[in-house]
Formats: structure tokens, C-alpha cells, sequence
């Protein structure tokens, strides 16, 4: 049984500003704590059904920290998720570190990204494309998010993200390339990449902000072939990803 | 104002079985109205606020069709949209003909796509890289789901669909191509594609169905350079698209 108190710190963790005071956040289905319990999180509360239990019984029994058996119906009362017949586990947040790109390595920066979805999305195509490190305007959603946690599928256990004011963050990185998405620039499938450097998204609706486009050096654009208006910033991600890996 | 018999038609369109008895839909929002409105779908119903009015009124007065003024209020009790200030219309569906790819033409084919938003996603990117056929296998999610309209940003005007059961349909289209996205395939990014095809896009969760394996000449693979397990189906759609285009 989850007790009341748990209970309760389960409702608050779903505030941003809840997880910033108690240093904390939550990880739901089975999947993503399998992923927590494999990756180096401080737990606080592990609740998990039987079914979960019987499932992962080794990597459970490995955890210095006890499992409580709990029901499918308390998970889904009391979580975020509408269907979890597995787990729900309370983890610690990790601290805010700056991030920069070393030699021969590739970071994204998100441009006030709202949209949680979008975010958990964007972190499991950069972890399918070996990118680590993620840098996010103060604006974006926040990344201990539940619906960034689910959407990432368990890439928030390999991707980091850092959250600075740009204009500060491009100030100290002026020696790096930044490309930025726009819809007027260089097509993607003729470009050679150097070998380092930055990617700018865009927000959702308005793209990447006036007050950051003069840190923009290489304006790049996914080529067009039919009539949509434009794609949708998780999409975008991808495409660059994949023509700056090929 | 909203009369109740429309009312009552707005709120039984959202399920599948009332649209398909009366052959009609809805679209809603500014963008998804103003495109219904350019392309060639019969209207039975046209709800707009003053001030989508104001700005679409030449559109607007160029309709056989007069659009009736209602409030911002009036469009998000009765729609399905958290937030809706511009419009809603009821349109008729379309007829559920066959498509078959022409020469130097490739069709996407969504076997057991059952996420409205996936789907709507899918028939947007295909509109960006200018695919205009999708064959939707019978157990597809159904394409006037009012989730797949809103997620497909207007592409729904442009992008036909056509549902069959799928082994019926690759029955008669053996002298086609037909490449299907597997985790061990030829990778997208060294590969000739042909001059037109047929390109199968699996469940999200289980992938192609084995059913359907057979009828797959060619499996192809999306590179993976870092650890995430899989790669959402919109996701993959996009880049094989992107790698068919270069």
C-alpha cells in the first residue's frame, strides 16, 4: 500500500515547483524504472505490482533499497499515467551542472521548447542519435516533467540537460559552430557538418527567438518537397540529427 | 449561436461509428478551417468567432456556404480542442477509394497505427515530402478521428488515405517495391531507394505484424548511434522519407 504521506508527495511532485524544492521527481511504467534502477538516481520510494516484481525480481533484489508491493488500481490512482500495471518510483533530481561540447562532439539547444511531449521526444531521438548533452533555454518545460519522463521512454537516464539564459550560455561558447533550423537557410542534404558544435531548435510555433539568432552562424533548413507548412520540433530534430550523422 | 441539433451532431462526430454513418466529420481551429475552406470538401456546417471572421473574410465570403458567428466559449464546450478562438466546421467525409502508387510515385502503408496523434503527424511529414497516398491497414486509427484532423495541421486537405486489409492489398501490387522499417535491415543511409515503391510503417508498439512480413522485398533500418530502444513511429517515418528524398 502507498501511505498517505508517500501519496501525497506523489500529487505535489507533479508541480515544477514541488520537484524544485524537494529535489525530486517521479518515473512511472515499467520501463522507465527499469531504465532508473539501471542508471546512477538516488531512489526515495519504489512502489511496485507484483507482476513488475516477478518480472525484474534480480534487478530488484540488487537495489539497496526495498521494493513495496502495491496494486495496479493505487498506481493509476495516485500517478500520472492512465494505465501502469508496473511501477512508480521517486528519485532524486540531479543537480543543475553546465554543459559544453568537447572535441568531435555534437550538444542540441532548445529555444523555449514548451511542450512536454516534445521535449521527452527530443531527448530519445538524441539519445538514439549518441547525442548526451542537451542545453534549455529558461523558458523550456521543465525536463523532471512526468510527461517529458514518460515521452523519453528512458533516455532521461542517458541524456543530460542544462538549463541557462542563451544569450549567457552563447556568449562563452563564441569559439563553437551553432547551427540553427530556420525555413530560409542552407539545405541539410548538401552540408558538411564540422566536426564539432551546437544545434539551436526552435520553439514550437514562433522558431528560434530574434535575441538569439545573431548567435546563429550557419542558418540550415530540411528541404522541402510537398506543401505542409512545417514540421513539428521533435520531427525537425530527428531529420538534422540523422543528415548530421550519415 | 450554436443551434442544439448541431450541437448534438458536433459531440456524436467525435466517435467513429457516427461519422461513418453519416459520412461526415469535423475540423477545427484557425489553420485547420482555413485549409478545409481552399480544398475541395462539401460543407454542412460552418461555426466561426467574430474575429476569425475579420481576418478571413474574403475566404469566407467567397463559400457557397454562410459561416455562422459564434463566441470563443460557444466552439470549446462543444469541440474537442482545450482551446479553440477561431472555428469549427462539419464537412462530408470522402469515399474510401483505392489508391495504388502511378510510376516515379511512392505511398506510404501504416500497418496497426493506432495513435490519433501518430497518425495525424504521419499525414503531415507526408505532405512535406510531398506523399499524397497513405494505405491504412483496416485496424489503422480511423484518418476523421478529430485528433488525427488537429495533429495533421490542414496536410489532411492534401494527403488521401485509403483503408484495406493489407494482404489483399500487397495481393495486387506484387510488381511494386515494398520496403518495411525493421530493427535489422539495410541501413536507410547507404540505400538506393527505386523509382517508386511502397514503404510500410509498423505498429507503434510491435512493429510490422508477421502477417504482413512476407510481402516485404526490401527491410530497411533506421542507424542507431546511441542507446534508445526504438524511435517513435512519426519519428521514423520522417526520416526514412527525409532519406528517400535526398
Amino acid at each position: 500500500m502507498i501511505s498517505q504521506k508517500w501519496q501525497k508527495q506523489i500529487r505535489l511532485l507533479q508541480q515544477k515547483k514541488h520537484r524544485q524544492e524537494s529535489g525530486a521527481f517521479l518515473v512511472e511504467g515499467g520501463k522507465s524504472v527499469r531504465e532508473l534502477l539501471t542508471a546512477d538516481f538516488r531512489l526515495q520510494a519504489l512502489f511496485v505490482t507484483d507482476t513488475f516484481y516477478k518480472e525484474n525480481q534480480k534487478l530488484l533484489d540488487e537495489q539497496p533499497f526495498r521494493a513495496e508491493l502495491v496494486t495496479e488500481d493505487e498506481l493509476e490512482k495516485v500517478g500520472t499515467l492512465q494505465s501502469n500495471n508496473a511501477a512508480l518510483a521517486i528519485a532524486e533530481t540531479k543537480e543543475n551542472l553546465p554543459l559544453r561540447v568537447e572535441s568531435q562532439e555534437f550538444a542540441l539547444v532548445l529555444d523555449d521548447i514548451r511542450d512536454p511531449g516534445n521535449l521527452g521526444t527530443i531527448i530519445r531521438i538524441a539519445d538514439w542519435y549518441g547525442i548526451k548533452k542537451i542545453i534549455c533555454s529558461t523558458s523550456c518545460v521543465d525536463a523532471y516533467n512526468p510527461k517529458v519522463i514518460a515521452a523519453s521512454m528512458g533516455s532521461f537516464t542517458r541524456v543530460q540537460t542544462y538549463y541557462v539564459p542563451l544569450q549567457e550560455f552563447f556568449e562563452q561558447e563564441k569559439a563553437q559552430t551553432v547551427y540553427g533550423t530556420f525555413l530560409d537557410g542552407e539545405s541539410i542534404h548538401g552540408l558538411n557538418f564540422r566536426e564539432s558544435g551546437y544545434i539551436v531548435i526552435g520553439n514550437e510555433a514562433n522558431g528560434i527567438r530574434p535575441e538569439n539568432e545573431d548567435f546563429i552562424q550557419k542558418r540550415i533548413t530540411i528541404p522541402r518537397f510537398g506543401e505542409a507548412e512545417s514540421l513539428n520540433a521533435g520531427i525537425a530534430t530527428a531529420i538534422v540529427l540523422d543528415n548530421l550523422r550519415r
